[in-house]
């Protein structure tokens, strides 16, 4: 198996994560938790999300929370922005970088965000070129990759074609996400087979949810079709509102321990993310869905 | 990828699962589960262990539920047998199949069985060539094949010994048990690698734990290396008693699930397999740690 040394865990669990969550965290706890995990050694958290309020409350104090946390060197504090008011307020803030998204399936698209694909691009382009103008680096969602709650099949082309244009506005990255968790490994081979041959690996970034277990061989298929870049939440946060007990994101602590088994670095601390991740399960009071953090819970907690 | 068109699934949560849970089941209620778990489609059960029930006291039924479940056909109903006197206690009752066990380390084995290796493999030999002698089919277990909770790592040569003498003594198929659910990928392949350069993939199955979360990515490094037999427990049954909340063996769910998104045939029906899964979660009482039961459960539940 042709294992990368390295690889670039970008934690969305603030985000990502909290969105999904039924709980919301209060102002100061997410600026503490924000703390921790930076002290993790991860280099890269996306802080929160400047979507209008209205459409996630639970997110509504990102602008607080970014002027609340202590930015550590070396760290990346991301922000997702839909538009330019969003744009606006990231800035205000001086967030280091911009996350922008939409989605390869119309439907998803048109209901998330109540555009068509073909105005989401506008937008983006529009927010890229400000983001860019003010100095941010800009990365790029792409959801329902590999399947749509809507529309079922996505069609590889169509992912092919939003890449495309997303890197010609100039964005460096673009996250292949599996919104709903139903990427099999297979499938995950086949897609990145199909736009290796038109992108360089390290274009991508890989968004797995763990919904149907598979999160973890998806990485796997996804290391050794070459790539370096995985996002990934705390504790494995962001469970399907609609179904309790549903796993979120791939857990961070799942995903750093399988890579550091492998003897794959990611310069990331087990134990501090162990102490991330009760930090959060406590003020969100769920069993936090990590196969590792319950394994090793019971372990630390008598330390 | 390189997949098989078909995998043979051996249901392991009668015998593996129910073991290690803390509440213990009514005979009458596992009757009623097994019948439910011969109606998916599962090809192979193991219905319950013949060790002294001072050691399994969950098991201590295992003469009953042998006596009550329906024998559909073309299933067969295995049994695990630590001595000659759970062998006598197994073919009273016709098993179809004997199932022997012993562990790759010395320590374990010692702390599990109280003998070491060779002495252990005196007693398999024994009773393995009764069985032949009764008509039986015998499968063996090795266990801590990935790493031992009292040594660590365990040597690839040890288990190779192992294998050599158990495939000696008649014994058809060897399953590696990945016993503390530690095994990684690379690891896999590695150890598959090794062995499989000596005996035939066809003489193994694979027997993952998912404490870690690793177990459908170790799955696929054994599909991929040519393995085609897995063990499995309903619902991911068999959490470790001294971590709650700890995942158990890999949930059949999850792996029948993930071969028939790839298009690998099990002939397991998963609505089946759903209800089975309910039907023990009530008499658990226990939130089951299958992925694949916690995303779908609320859509069955609604019908």
């Amino acid at each position: 198996m042709k294992l990368p040394a390295s690889v670039h865990i970008k934690e969305v669990g603030p985000r990502d994560g909290l969105q999904n969550e039924t709980r919301i965290v209060e102002t100061a706890d997410k600026i503490q938790w924000l703390n921790l995990l930076s002290s993790t050694g991860l280099s890269y958290i996306e802080v929160s999300s400047f979507v209008h309020p209205k459409w996630i409350p639970a997110l509504a104090d990102a602008s607080n929370v970014f002027a609340g946390i202590e930015r550590k060197e070396g760290v990346t504090y991301a922000a997702l922005v839909p538009n330019m008011n969003g744009l606006e307020r990231a800035l205000a803030v001086n967030a280091d970088e911009i996350n922008i998204f939409l989605s390869a399936s119309e439907t998803h698209n048109q209901k998330n965000i109540n555009k068509s694909i073909s105005q989401a691009l506008e937008a983006v382009k529009e927010v890229t070129q400000q983001s860019l103008f003010a100095g941010k680096k800009v990365r790029g969602y792409v959801s329902t990759v590999f399947g749509c709650p809507y529309e079922g099949n996505v069609k590889t082309s169509a992912v092919e074609h939003l890449c495309e244009e997303l890197f010609s506005y100039g964005i460096y990255e673009v996250s292949l996400g599996d919104t709903i968790g139903v990427a099999n490994p297979l499938q995950v081979e086949q897609v990145l087979e199909r736009l290796l041959k038109k992108f360089d690996s390290s274009l991508f970034a890989m968004h797995f949810h763990n919904t149907y277990g598979m999160a973890l061989a998806n990485v796997l298929k996804s290391l050794e079709a070459g790539i370096t870049t995985f996002d990934s939440a705390c504790g494995g946060l962001g469970g399907c509102p609609y179904a309790p007990g549903a796993s979120g994101n791939v857990a961070t602590n799942d995903l750093v321990h399988m890579l550091h088994q492998m003897g794959v670095q990611t310069n990331t601390n087990e134990e501090k993310l162990m102490q991330a991740s009760r930090f959060i399960q406590d003020k969100l009071e769920i069993q936090l869905s990590s196969h590792v953090y319950r394994a090793e819970q019971h372990k630390t907690m008598s330390r």
